[in-house]
Order: C-alpha cells, then sequence, then structure tokens
C-alpha cells in the first residue's frame, strides 16, 4: 500500500449511461487522468519530464467489480507499477471508496511504451524514468 | 458578484482536441457539472429536490473569448440566475481563471425550463423553487 | 432548401444522459462533424483545403426543440451558410428527420473565424475560400 | 470468418485526442457500438429481445497494435462469440480496414453477463439466447 500513488477523480454528471451508471468506457477516460495525474505532475516534480508525452497505451485490462453513479464527492484510484522491462513497463489500479465501507468499482491494468514522437519509433526506458518508475513498484 | 454561486471544474486530458485545446463542445459539459453543481447539491442543501431532476435545457448560447489548455488544476465558473419567468429560468456563466490575471475563456447562457417527467409535460416553477433561484439573481 | 449540405450524422449508444435522451452536449459535437464533413471533404474536393484546418469557433447558439433518442439510423443534418463577412462566417443548421412525420429536434448557428496557426493571429476570409462558401449560402 | 458480424463505425473528429490519434478510451466506445449493432439490431430481427437491455460488462481487454486518424470514411469492426458459460459470454472484436492492405488497428474481448435489472441479480443465458449467441460463435 505505501507505494501507491493516489488520485481523486472528479466524476461528471454526463458520465452516466442510460442505464444510470457511469458507463464502463469512462472508467478509461478515469484510469488516463490518474496516468496523467502522475506522469505529468509527480515525475515532473522528481525531475523527469520525458515521460510526460513520449508515452503509448499498448494494452488495458479493465475488470468490473460493482456499478457507480453520479456523486459530486470524487472516487479514489490507486495506482502502483506492476513491471519494469527493457522497453515496457505496466501500471496497475484499483478505483474504490474507503468509505463507509470499502468498495471496489474497478481492478484494471495498463501496459506503457515509451515512444520517440520525433524519430516515430519504440524507445527503451532511461535510468532515470526507472528510477522515477521503481519509486512506484508494489502492490 | 455577489450572488454567484462558484464551481472550481477539473478538467480531463482528453477533453483536449487535436488542435491542443479543450475542444469547443466541452465546455457544455462543463456548463453541465457547474449547474449540477448548484441544482443538486446547494439546492438541496436549501431544502428544494425538485429542481434536482426535473429540467431540461431549451437554449444554449456560448461566446469563445479564449482557447484553454489542460493544467491539473481546475478552471473556475462563476454562474448566477439572469431571469425567472413563469415556467422558465436562464442562467449565465463565465469561465475563467483570476490568477495571474483574471482571463475569460467563455461566457454563456442557458434557458432551463422545469419539466414534470411522470406526466411528460412542461410545468411552471414553484414557489418554493423561486425563492432559490432568487437567492442567485445577479450579475 | 436547394444550398444546403446534407450529412447523415450517425449516433452512439453513449451519447444518451441517464435521462435516457441525447445529452445537450453531444449535439455540438454532432454540429462538428457536421461542418467537418462540408469543410475537409467537400471543400477539398473543390480545391480549397485552407478551411479545413484554419477555423476558430467563435459562438454556438443552440436551440433544443425537441429530445432525441438512440436508434440505429442516422439523423439528418442540413447546414448552409447564413452570412459571410471579412473575417468571419456564420453556418445555420437543423438537426431532424424527414419521415415519417419532418421533425425538428435542434436548429443552430455556429460563428467562425479563420485562423492562422502558424501565425497565432486571425485571418481574413481568401478570395478561393469566399467563392466556396457562397456556393452554400442560402436558407 | 463466416461467423463474425460486421460493424461499420463511424470515426467522430473529436475522437481525437492532443496527440492527434484516436484516443484509446475512445475504442472502448466503438466496441459498445458494434455490440449494440449486433445485440439491439440483428438478435432483434432474430426474435431474441432480451439481450438488448439486460447485460452487464465484465471485464475489458483491449490491445493497441496500430495508431488511427481521423478519416470520413467508417473502420471495420468484426465480432465474434468465442465462449459461452452458463451465465456469461465472451465477445471478441477486431477494429481494421481491409484496403488498401489488411490493417489490424485494435483487438479486443469483452465478457458480458446476463443481469435481470428488475430483481437487481445476476441471471442464467435463456436456451433462446444461447441459440441466437451459437449462431455467432467462430474464430
Amino acid at each position: 500500500m505505501s507505494n501507491r500513488h493516489v488520485y481523486e477523480c472528479p466524476l461528471r454528471w454526463g458520465d452516466m449511461d442510460a442505464l444510470g451508471h457511469v458507463n464502463n468506457g469512462k472508467y478509461v477516460d478515469y484510469l488516463q487522468d490518474a496516468r496523467v495525474d502522475f506522469l505529468f505532475r509527480t515525475a515532473v516534480e522528481l525531475g523527469v519530464d520525458t515521460l510526460e508525452t513520449g508515452l503509448l497505451v499498448a494494452r488495458h485490462e479493465v475488470q468490473y467489480r460493482a456499478p457507480l453513479h453520479f456523486r459530486p464527492e470524487p472516487v479514489r484510484i490507486e495506482l502502483w507499477i506492476s513491471e519494469i522491462r527493457g522497453a515496457q513497463f505496466t501500471v496497475d489500479y484499483e478505483i474504490l471508496d474507503l468509505e463507509p465501507t470499502r468498495t471496489t468499482y474497478v481492478e484494471a491494468r495498463t501496459k506503457l511504451v515509451p515512444f520517440d514522437f520525433t524519430a516515430n519509433r519504440l524507445r527503451r526506458i532511461t535510468p532515470e524514468e526507472r528510477a522515477v518508475l521503481e519509486g512506484l513498484v508494489g502492490a
């Protein structure tokens, strides 16, 4: 738990679909904003800005555990790094409420690949990036 | 200014389009969330819950003043009631930053009509609703 | 009618909100796709590609006439140019079904300004652009 | 191939994000519309309307193979049933262009569970539903 990054994710009323639940596709947007919060903000604070724009999503796995309805309060997203390889790393997430009892809405996993948009090709993870990512390796 | 309701509107990275600006259609979602914040939360706190589900949007006017880019900080939306009639009222908005200098991104106006979804017809504004709305009449 | 451009706009199931109607903000996306269809496709066919990327939305007015529900069939959007000025032009739209009886869901208007993204400033409408736009002036 | 359902999925200009690609989350919306096309339209034509409203998404897996850019032409989605169990079935998809050369953008898989919204509980697949689903079992 100690290595999890926490993002308080605001909901929008329009995230609900005609069934009155947050639509399954919107959670993928929530995961994106949780990653942006980690990669754009935290990583830049740590002095590594190459993660900010140079990543592609290679794979998502999203497991739906319980339906979520709109409310003014944000929902909590905890994320952490579950694997770092030479040219790929994996982010795991849990979307949940802690109160009144712990309720998990979604468990998910994203594989990300560093990409050099100037050269238009995949690239390896740099040592500086690895150091930042290793700080969030956990479960 | 004293009669303005303030909503701190979070942005999402995905709100930006291929031009790198918040897409013009997303502002309409922002306005919706500002209304929800006022109508669902503030009005319910004041004891009027009929505004919460019984409204239809009749008209939007949106004037774009300056482009907005994603950033982790929310953007400020100020909204107030500019007109109350028998079966219709109007919300005016300004989307802006106060710092470092006051910058207005959007000025907008929405006409709303109370609707009885059970009877499937328009209805008049009730005296209780009018009292809540009058508290936000301003400029 | 003869000067109207017609765009058959596909709906998505997720365009409906928790009230079971197409959400008011989604119509603004529909209008964008109708403009893109005109500006990207028709105009390029006519040999004018500067309209394709060099426009900013300055203002929207959207009047909601009737609710729309998801169905597999597209909805019809008719659009035409209602005004051309030196550095601004206006698109009017009607979102409607012709069958079984003519039903109008939305009437809307967008003011667009040509913008030179390289120089980062407003620019005037060129004679070639004006010729294309004049072909759609109508009511 | 013979058991694949084909859906021609229209793109929207706004599906692109600030990197100029269709955003990874939009593909999940595309998959939803491909399912709706199968479940709402084809299944209803076959006389089974219980699949139309009584399903929950339990899991998505989405593998991104190549980036996609907006164009006026729809992208092709082929989908088929890869597994039918007592109270769950699985849809596999491929998002692709056939021309000028076969290009796969996304491969994906969704687990769906029949749900009785009136009783608010999971339910088993009926024999009639199974017959329709078996017609699309394939690879």
